[in-house]
């Protein structure tokens, strides 16, 4: 249990990492076009993202995400007993990873996000979608094609930071951790309840609509 | 069949959400330069449909487009009772993907596009060479090596998106829900009609020229 | 044998199409920032490159490239009765290419490039190395795992366009169809001879270095 | 072991042509844009790591890297005896490289680099940072699914490229080379020597670090 821990915090820190320090330096080189920063910050946390849950799939599973280890403990296949070190786990990488990203880039590590528009009905939209997908996609490979999951997770989030209106957190440990950076990839502290509360409701969805999917009935 | 419907709505829902959704990010970000909203509207339509593929397949078949479903119904690799089926699954979920796409972008959901480009010989000659190169890759990996359709259908569509004029709808049910949006992506109404024209003569050259090529015969 | 022939030539011609098609797009839409134009063309080249090998390989080898066929018939792994056929396939295949990309892009069919800075010692000194690396990651990746053959080409192409100054021909056949493009992928008609001589020294030094690497001696 | 020192100097010099000439080309053709520059000096980056680490990976195990072969010459992974050789063969590797970038690119073969912004903490724990990762995705990799590590590589620098202050050098043999190219990814010499000790202390932290997530103990 101890390795899984520190596998989930582990590769949490890096996806926070990857989020945070390619925003920052998106921001920083792409000169007012975000599109480009937005490009190359969707591209590296996919990266990124391969990265960690093809070398700790086999430790922990490779949740990273509180809303992923729900997900899987609600259908019977985590323990509720893990359930609380795990999402600790998550938050505290998140943190650390956060904190790690504003170091490398000579920042204040103790900040507080003001991006103010990360809030209203397209966003919150967007963050139940975005989770019902991530969740879609996860789902989907393990039961069709487990080796497939570590670029289907990559692929699906470097694609949907660009087709929801909310780059799509999906993950109430990143949504969190996000409100404690000032930079590209911040969000208002005040707006985290809702994205979570969104998550949540994207759980649920997926807890619903995905076993007519992938149920072996035909 | 219940199952199939279901997985060839949603995911064809998905891709629309991924094609008007990125369409939409790309357009508000780029600030007029259209090869940065282009780019990222193909990236993210090859990653959707990577995992919309890859979890869908052995559900469906993963065809999320008519054109698909009526060339393997010619093969004799679909059965013909289950096209008509497959086809409006297929219709109802590219509708519902862009409408998906207007909430998260908070537009409003009934739009009708006038993007009034999308016509001529260029454009259709475009949707033609796009029809039968998605069927060419599509064939080429089901008979060869079924593993990477995923990969080989979302990198085709990435790159077609640049080689085609059209951007490569090369789908009648995308082709279709795309004139109900009136964004990057749209195309206005009155030429949704040549466009499937377009993409049948496609299905048609692809059914005559594949078995020259992919037949076992040497 | 005419099956093969037919793979030659559509899968050179699909080449084709994806480099004049995708430079001509991105020549249109980047607004002279040739960054982006050659970042799509690169991508788009990647992209058909892994579909037109994953699909014909297991039919002609997909070599799409008289250089290729050249260098396995000196190493005996090619008949030499199959040269001919494979390369007039090959050169046919890649003018189709341009003229349907042409056709798409609602330009003449028959155009003469009049880019004339393809030509000099750096751009030459490229074009060996460009072809000398396409080699050396093609018998890598056929002696140690041929599975990856179709990625290793893709992707080192993609990063050849950027970090040789010719953007890598490495490719007799298509040299000489981008002589009839006036469009971003073009060469004036009187440098495409050194291109070849180049491509040819680097099939050379291919066939006398690979062995010391990938020979099973050690 | 003569075709091992061959390979370590072979793929390490592809590995700088990669580096050098794509940032070379960036530079150029960007004109100020850095973030389209950066993108894809890192993208081609990476499509060289895929290609050089499938293809020698069988041969020398595809180090290309003093860190690495430290790093598994300290677990006993790699003889000690053969530590100097494969360190030799790397800078020299790396040192062909860049010039064959000049070469390449019509620019003087010597040169040193003035690029003063690579030095400070920021630079310095983006180091440490990332050969931790580094080492942290080939040890996952090797352990877990050994097939993965050529994607595994070439992603996680791509990626790192964007969320590292110093844009992941990672590498004694890399950085050192940086040092004679006076062009967009140039270091001062004066500041090589940190980026070492840096990468160094990287190695020391995965040593111990990394032996907690990937023993098999739990």
């Amino acid at each position: 249990m101890k390795q899984k821990l520190i596998a989930e915090t582990l590769g949490t820190a890096f996806l926070l990492i990857g989020v945070i320090g390619s925003g920052i330096m998106g921001e920083t080189l792409s000169d007012g076009n975000t599109a480009i920063a937005l490009l190359a910050n969707a591209i590296a946390t996919g990266c990124i993202l391969y990265g960690i849950i093809t070398c700790l799939g086999p430790v922990s599973g490779a949740h990273f995400n509180p809303a992923v280890t729900l997900f899987f403990a609600l259908r019977g296949e985590h323990t509720w007993s893990a359930f609380l070190p795990y999402v600790l786990a998550q938050f505290v990488g998140a943190l650390l990873g956060v904190w790690a990203a504003h170091m490398m880039f000579d920042m204040s590590i103790l900040q507080v996000s003001d991006t103010m528009h990360r809030t209203g009905l397209a966003q919150w939209s967007s963050e139940i979608i975005a989770t019902f997908g991530l969740l879609f996609v996860i789902v989907g490979g393990v039961v069709h094609k487990p080796d497939t999951v570590p670029p289907l997770v990559g692929l699906y989030i470097t694609g949907a930071y660009w087709f929801t209106s909310s780059t799509s957190f999906a993950n109430p440990a990143v949504t969190f951790a996000r409100g404690w950076s000032d930079t590209f990839a911040g969000i208002a502290p005040q707006h985290i309840g809702m994205f979570v509360v969104m998550q949540l409701i994207g759980v649920g969805v997926a807890y619903l609509v995905l076993p007519l999917v992938f149920s072996k009935v035909d």
